[in-house]
């Protein structure tokens, strides 16, 4: 294996001059540069997987965001091409006026909500659309100024990417794609599901609650009531709060999608830094190995700070949404079910949210988790190899805390789930044991 | 730059001779060092703000002092000289005469309270008019004890300022007076505002109460209980204990922005190193320019020390009384309230108050996190340029927990915050579903 | 003593071929070479201890897992073998047969106890035994999933064994199987006194409750409320329900007994290692007993590691089951017993329960304890044997948390025990609380 | 360089033979060394202080011992004496049957208690009596055993006082003294007013709650409820009952000063070297000062390893039990008094008692702030005078952590003071608000 930086490896003038558009300050990896080498130079034919991907974050995230701009989210430009440098975010373009108008709409709707919240009492039942329609607002403005940033984000990205140790085999470069599609498709179906089984539930609720009126227009009217307090009821207002519903609903849930995918891209970064060290397991490597996979853990710790500059709002936004809902379901949880739909909805319903609420947390912990996987490799160095740098490597991997945080006031990493959990589980118990101390003894 | 340390650069024997009255043991740094020259020497002429803003934390605090002097808080002359030297206490000066006599009254105030609260149950209710005095009390001795240390405290602080690196432009010696200046005045101006809010909706709730008899009799009756209850009603009387109540609830909010400042003081101590070290990121620079910055780090850490050892009882004080009227304020919440000018006050003193507890510890806790910054830089140094002096000092910014706290129980930082946040919300759950449990799943 | 690592001291050629079967990769650790070396020469006589233990996990473990067997769990041949080589899993033999088929009829019984579940109201009693049968289920798949990993693992910590400094004594080669023994014995015997008092407890309830009548077929419905549920009332059924309810409840406390050893297996590895480190304390030693030392440190954590990776699915198990049922009793405990055959039953069951969990969280955290031990002769190495090779060690050590993990969400260590304890006493607390605070001041 | 102490300056031989049979293996530091030289010679006077105060730990004990020992508590002789090596613990000896049969008497009340408790019904005004006299019968115990291990505890304490600096005057040979005798007089003074108050407050809620029959009798029966349960009232048994329960109290008291004193002991022996490191802060100091420095704080630190081990079952002890009756008054204190003395006595007693325990914690804690304070002069060290030495010192100190403990369950830290308020306020706070939810609106 070649152990010289790759920094020191400079490519001919004559390349240089044909990448040069390309490569601005940043350095290119030998992976990407072999190929492109070879594509130029024309003496190696591409394979088909050569094409397909090319292991980069950037290309894995197209399609998810493809899905996020259909409901208003995530207004930016050229996110299936090839090279994040085609990013492109302009104020004045179709996708950003839907998804203005998106957020105008949903702000619409957020202030009839606090309008029917303060006529009503200040509880739980009326609290919680409120906080539903806020977190839906938030969640659009976030993507907004997300989608400001994202093209810069993601150039860095992939000046990142190509510093790092390439990727050994096409299977490896296939593997952040599959993974991240996997994730998104599993996590939308099943939002898809939870959502018509709401629809389903919902309907039921409004035949069983008022058996002589029309079903669909109680349902809508239950849908929107902070519409209908105002306005007189009217189909195409009702199909249009139904239609937003659905969004707010959808991106909520693609939220969480976003930050897993995050999470798995980050985390995938670090793979390949420790793919590359656990190649050398052992052995007694040169001290510029060592200074070469240190830079790069340096750059791959830069980048998750600059991305959670950027996301940990959405973070905070999450996690607390997250634990409201489940809080407000398991105190729902202990009231008798007015009927078997809504014991199977409500199950779904819960389940799904403890589930996502609990892979968005582990996706997002992987960070942290392989953020510490070079000590294991530092660790087995024989003495005859170990000099300066990696005494100074291990200290930093040993005492840095690398991990994604809500807003810097929390640190996510598997440690925090627990926490959480804990604490809900608590939660569940004192509401349970004030409803159950009677009868435990008494005879069937 | 010149990375020499400032203190090898010995001022020339007739500089020294006209600046010795000054420098004392302590040492210039270059920026005053250089200006004064200036002005010795005639050469170059100063501009406004040359004169405007010496960057000091004396300068900056000095007008948020006189606030405090207004309200009989601490009484010490000199505030608004330019050195620190000028600073002065003495027993015997009209201020600290205001001062005591205010220590008195609240001392006879917060005797009628005890009296009236021993009387009564010990309830809640009674107990939070006895807190809120007994706070007011503490308050006014904290800044009296305060006031005889302040003195030394800022000749300390102006000596660790002149030793940093200096400022490069104008403009940063500008930043932090006006930094302190914006959180006095909108916290001030909020203070003010809710005050004003208590006393209409103090006014409305008397008219509420008892629509036959003197409204502003039965307000100033249910400002000073605690006094009418052993004093017959005069109205020279009610204006009195009306004008203490005023000076108390002023006391309580300056404390918090006083300890608000005092973070920024701190903080912006580091961001001037950091400033400097910013400059050198990933260079390499000889061993002296890591010695000079682990001193000036170091210097920072023993000024931070002197000042907890000063202000921990305040910041424990500010915890514990916020603490407390959050608590009760929820309490509260969840009780119908009578009018809607109470609903309005409340949320808004709510509001206040929770903005307000927030402020204070995220402004404690940046001194914590800006302690720890000049590791971004030391990570980066190249391996050519890393030396014994980085290790140590990268070492000792790793190890040391750099922070204000409450007399040495807590330190105050970001994970604190969130630790008290949790705290908070989860006692308001628990507060809601003992009265929410019921009719969730009831039809409309 | 003979300081170079024993990997230096290669047995001669003649030795060599004979062991070559043995040994593979792994390399004998002194005390067996020597022993086996007098084997084959027939130089030495091997006394009654000698054969009757050499110390080893395996060997301590094996009857232990004999009682396993019994009972369904860990199908897995060679376990009375002396070398772990001889354990061989197989999916086809009469042990697996016997597992799969225990598998299946737990599978079935959950099955009919979520059925009852579902049909009653969602309660705490009712969903307490569909909680005990999840639990056994899960139990019995752990095992079935373990015992195909045994033998690799076996075969792992045997090699780790040899290259640890070798036993001074035989009574240290007796020590563990003899801690292991005991443990087991005192488990057992308890669980099986237990569940003794649980029949007697239950045919006396039965009685009770419906004197009429047979107590007999009354408490069989008990033990199986949710066969009977569906099937008619038989004998054989109400045995064979019986037999399962017996292998359900020893699977749960067969677990908690099989961590313990575990726990006792790992740090009896930390105190061979310690031993040898003690005999040197305060001794200046050459660099090469440092990088030995450090290597088989080293070795113990990845074997730590290891089976950390295969057992704290059960660790989370273990922990979440037994604080469930500690929280369902103490619930239970606040309501007035029907008789005093509950009553001694119970506080007995109550006592064991707690009892178990403690020892195996105090077991388990020894790993951790034992770990760290290494630092307190590190520091009293004198300054002239003070070699970079120590300070290493002594970094890895104070670095590293060593311990056993529930699922890599919590560390096992002895804060953990009182973290576990504290929420107990706080939820008991808080239940008494509500149900004994009027008349505490009233006169007897 | 040469480990021996401080010293250098080695006795002559004459001195040496006559001082040979003290020393044994232990060195003296120079202050006793001048003194006793002094002494011999005839050349120097000694003070009164010079013979009243050697500074040792044992000295400073001595008198407090001696009040435990009236009280049945600690039957070791020759606490008085100047040297440690004169104390002896004999199965056979006068204190010994005193505690023996303190610790039987207190064992059958224990049982009286027990059976009183399981007759009546299992709440918390029961339980209470049980765990005072279980607690009394532990500490009765503990101090036994401790006797035991004193001795030779006390042997090695002097031999570590005697390597350290010496103290430079002899006010700072005092200070430990003084402190101790302080610290104990407060106590007990309080202790006993405590329990003066606490007699006559029984004595008034005898004759208020049975106006009719013989006050002292009502009072000896509320005193020894569990031995007139059984035996009938007779004046003598009501004495001995009122004796022993005197004791029993006392001896609570004592274990939480007895506690504080050996925080303060352990946390003077950190301030010696301390003052010895202060006195060269700044300055470069050869390496064998900070190898001699190094080698002392590690004695502390095994010492109160030692000391741990022999005290951690009485801090356990001591932390439940008075965070027990904490809370028990705290559920108390939200009820209604029946009388004025009923209102004095309990909060003066719930002051005594979060007083006390809240003084326990803090000398506790000391030995861990103290143990952290060669970090300040480490820090200060020059760039010259930094070697290998200073940075091992270092890193010990700021990874060690040097704390008594409870059981080793969790260090008595700071930070614990501040978790467990934090627990105990909340606890209150729960109380309070399920009382005081209603009413907090409505007018006076």
């Amino acid at each position: 294996m070649d152990i010289q930086p790759s920094t020191h490896k400079q490519p001919t003038k004559q390349t240089r001059s044909k990448l040069g558009e390309k490569l601005e300050k940043g350095q290119e990896g030998n992976d990407s540069l072999s190929r492109r080498k070879g594509k130029t130079r024309g003496v190696r034919r591409g394979t088909r997987a050569d094409y397909l991907h090319n292991g980069s974050f950037h290309e894995s995230v197209g399609p998810v965001l493809v899905i996020a701009q259909w409901f208003g989210l995530m207004p930016v430009r050229g996110i299936l091409a090839v090279n994040a440098k085609s990013l492109k975010f302009s104020w004045v373009s179709f996708r950003t006026c839907y998804s203005v108008v998106y957020v105008i709409l949903t702000s619409i709707d957020t202030g009839l909500t606090m309008n029917m919240v303060f006529r009503g009492a200040m509880e739980v039942k009326n609290i919680s659309p409120l906080v539903f329609h806020v977190n839906a607002l938030l969640v659009a403005i976030c993507f907004l100024r997300l989608a400001v940033k994202w093209p810069q984000l993601m150039l860095k990205w992939q000046r990142v990417e190509r510093q790092l140790p390439p990727h050994q085999m096409w299977r490896d470069r296939e593997a952040l794609a599959l993974r991240v599609h996997k994730v998104t498709f599993v996590l939308i179906t099943l939002a898809l599901t939870e959502h018509l089984l709401s629809v389903v539930s919902g309907i039921h609720f409004a035949i069983h609650c008022s058996p002589n009126s029309d079903p669909i227009k109680s349902f809508f009217i239950a849908v929107s009531p902070h519409t209908f307090l105002i306005f007189n009821y009217s189909t195409w207002l009702a199909w249009c709060g139904k239609l937003l519903n659905v969004l707010n609903t959808f991106g909520w849930s693609y939220m969480d999608v976003f930050l897993m995918i995050i999470g798995l891209g980050l985390s995938s970064l670090f793979g390949q830094v420790q793919n590359s060290l656990n190649r050398v397991k052992g052995k007694t490597m040169p001290e510029a190995y060592w200074t070469r996979t240190r830079l790069q853990y340096r750059l791959i710790c830069d980048l998750i700070e600059q991305v959670d500059g950027v996301v940990s709002g959405m973070i905070m936004l999450s996690f607390a949404n997250n634990l409201f809902f489940v809080c407000i379901q398991l105190l729902k949880s202990i009231n008798k079910m007015p009927s078997i739909s809504h014991f199977v909805y409500f199950y779904a319903s819960l389940s799904f949210l403890l589930g996502r609420t609990l892979a968005v947390s582990l996706y997002l912990s992987e960070v942290n988790d392989r953020s510490r996987e070079p000590l294991l490799v530092i660790k087995h160095v024989p003495r005859e190899g170990y000099c300066a740098e990696i005494e100074r490597f291990g200290h930093e991997v040993a005492v840095d805390k690398v991990a994604l945080t809500g807003m810097q006031f929390f640190n996510i990493t598997r440690g925090l789930v627990l926490a959480v959990a804990g604490t809900i589980v608590t939660y569940e118990l004192v509401l349970i044991q004030f409803h159950e101390e009677e009868n435990l003894w008494a005879c069937n």
